[in-house]
């Protein structure tokens, strides 16, 4: 589908010059760019692989002389990652998913579907499940007994949604994500070693004993635009629901388990790891392979960078990073000294065979 | 279903005072108890929040007097996240998977299937594949051929089990989770730069060359009452089965791969990953996220915290946490240390210029 | 199906004495080996179990005495591990997927599929998609629209191909792997507290606002003898495709983010992700767990340990590990300065109360 340069700085609410009635259905880098393909050259130095490809208009940084560049056209992007999102939607055609349901589906007949279904072969939808208006479901995806999904909803191949999962608008969740799992909660009959390890931090004594099952009698909840990507997992809660606040994006690979409560507008990146019963506040950014303890509280705004382990609560709004995780600032300096541990060792023994010396005289 | 305080109560093997004849069919936190669900208050800091709903009985820790509390009824738990397993059990309902086999499942002439199983849509069942009895298999699970499955065993959906895998009996699977991948195993005609890296630790020579592949000849073996989380994957030994003992419980998104041996009553948390040929023994225990390189030998009853990544051998009973994992209490000492380094620093430069100007004098 | 040891030798270009007509259908280890099975002894620390078992015939290095041994054959193999790679091909069934189009499988009228398709139950093929000779797909697999994918193909059960992906020939992935989800990428109107952290490392200040999705435009491209293991994840890149070259394996359980560019013949480990944009070159090998940033570029022939955290550019051949990521000697050094640094504060103590004394005196 093409749009013209008006239509696409509308789109954004850009600024646009030059050839308004120019139309294009593709976006390109600079060098790759042909005379069909708006470039994207937000920056100068991405200005300069203009020449390199054909193209005949593009999305430049305010101000930028897009004649001199030889350009018929220009949109500018005041904040260019922003823009990103504006003129990818624009362009994106989304997954093909048929209209109606596929003959293969499975749905029972409690089940209960909105208007402007898109549903997928082989999908199968269990009983009293309740699915909101223009919800796509794509092939393979299962919504379990009493699960209820909210308008505009877009599932991807082989999601799971499990038993009384509640799930608001505009949710999206990529292949393999599964939503409803039972939570791990295991206990043992007489005290574990892992209970002995929190009271002495030392050697643990063997008791012949087994695991027995706490269930999940909870389930999940999940807001309105939430996103989880793909392969991820978010568990039931044993007696209330693991919740996910409004506007949460939750990357590949990433594990919230029982009882977690996220807020709204965080952003886990791949393969974090929650444990269970930690909260966290809102705007919550937390770096690739995260991994947070359970019972742990994170409060709104914390940043963590990539590889953390926060083993222990965090106030709201601070940066930090390491295993256990410190302020920013803190781990930069204790690395820092590390780097200069082994020099320091020789100092050290240097000034005990100075002072040892002197001691001698003295 | 509902059930009496004096039916509850004889679940848990526990004591019950007041009017044994209530009866419920949900748990409740205190606050959150209306007149119809029981509240778990195992502890006097919960109990305090009693008074914000409405229970008429709750589960309460031994000697409480809940007569104070303004209740009907009450149930006394000795330990009790232990009462738990026995509350959840009695409360949950389960998955709903239809009785007899989904008309949609593709179920090979040669697979044996025993007497009361519950097969749901789109399950595929290979040549000669062997289901014990009473098995559950929800939607779009798959059992390849010569797979064997034990009885009262529950695959969730979407699970896979590949070729040869032999599993006991109450096995349970959570959506995803797939026993017997190939293992990851590859050779180099030539010495490889891991190779070179493991005499130097140092720089590596390239040297032209792709990987060969060692394939899997081996399956996976898996016990009696294991547990395997969503989007976890076991792998296929080489040779011999990869092995997991009787009683043991793996959380979501977990590794283990080919050739790897876990004892009975293991723990692993989710996202631990435990690489080739490492053996564990029984009752060990892995945080969150844990690593264990390849070919270790982890005694029985080790414990180690999340985020821990295990190099070399750990001996029995050892409690363990850092990269690379030491003693706990060790591990302790190192990072209060490290915390002090950046002061140790500046008092060593003291140091110096004082013993400088000592020696000068002298 | 059975070989003779002058079949398998052959297969292996290796050299073999003895009974060269015995035959074998099993390899087994030297302990479990009964008459039927040829015994893996490629090394004389193996050999030493030969006499547990009940071999006929072994596997052994060069120059090993196999009559000493009371064997009736051997195969010599002077590279062990290599030869394996030999022997588990000649041995693999491979899975059973049957020859041709099962009938359950729903296949879009636009879809091309090459001669020799084994396709199994419940796969879905979408519009355009174009699938090569000889490709086997077992139950469950779904392609979307415009993806192609190569000659000799084979992708188990579950695996997600998504729309546009294009893959070489000879490809191999395994259960609920997932090529072309959608990249995570996200921005917000006004500066994040993820970009104020970049400018201050400290603390953020909350803006309450929500995130904004950019779309993938692009798709994923991966070239010949990838091979990608269970529940792994490739993104879609931005504009141009997330790349991985010829010959790269990729374990379970691993996450490559949007625009991600791998050179060829790379082995990466099981849990290892990678953060969008980031480039790495040839031969690149990540142990388990590695975790590397975005927008960082690895060289050819870099190594890194398991568990490795590389926040930053690696140049080519270095071995590197831990958090963040140094080359492995450095890395060394400053583990055992670490491992002395409870000494080194006490010596630091001493050292002050001597120095005191001494000033005192002075």
């Amino acid at each position: 589908m093409a749009h013209t340069i008006e239509q696409i700085a509308t789109a954004l609410g850009a600024k646009a010059e030059g050839r308004l009635d120019l139309t294009f259905s593709r976006i390109s880098e600079p060098a790759d760019a042909d005379k069909d393909a708006l470039a994207l050259a937000m920056a100068p130095k991405y200005a300069e692989d203009l020449p390199k490809g054909g193209a005949r208009a593009a999305v430049l940084w305010e101000g930028a002389d897009w004649q001199a560049m030889g350009l018929e056209a220009a949109i500018f992007a005041p904040r260019p990652r922003y823009a990103m999102a504006g003129l990818t939607k624009v362009l994106d055609p989304g997954p093909e998913i048929a209209a109606g349901i596929h003959p293969t589906a499975v749905i029972d007949d409690t089940a209960q579907i909105g208007a402007g279904a898109a549903i997928g072969p082989f999908v199968v939808i269990g009983p009293r499940a309740r699915i909101g208006e223009n919800v796509r479901l794509a092939a393979h995806v299962s919504v379990a007994e009493d699960a209820v999904l909210g308008d505009d909803c877009l599932l991807m191949q082989g999601v799971v949604v499990a038993a009384r999962v509640r799930i608001g608008d505009r949710f999206i969740a990529h292949p393999g994500a599964c939503v409803g799992a039972d939570g791990m909660s295991f206990v043992t009959p007489e005290k574990s070693t892992v209970e002995q390890v929190r009271e002495n931090l030392g050697q643990t004594v063997a008791v012949e004993q087994s695991w027995v099952r706490i269930h999940s009698l909870g389930s999940v909840q999940i807001g309105n635009d939430v996103e989880l990507g793909a392969n991820s997992a978010i568990d039931k809660g044993t007696i209330r629901d693991t919740q996910v606040g409004d506007g949460t994006k939750i990357d590949n690979l990433v594990h919230l388990a029982h009882n977690v409560v996220v807020g709204r507008d965080c952003l886990f990146a791949a393969q974090v790891g929650i444990a269970g019963s930690t909260t966290l506040g809102d705007r919550v950014v937390l770096g690739g392979k995260v991994g947070v303890s359970d019972n742990v509280k994170i409060g709104s705004d914390v940043v963590a960078g990539g590889g953390t382990n926060i083993l222990s609560n965090v106030p709201a709004g601070r940066a930090v990073m390491g295993y256990p995780a410190t302020k920013m600032e803190t781990h930069i300096e204790m690395y820092k000294g590390l780097r200069r541990l082994p020099r320091l060792l020789s100092q050290v023994a240097d000034l005990q065979k100075a002072v040892s010396k002197l001691s001698e005289k003295d």
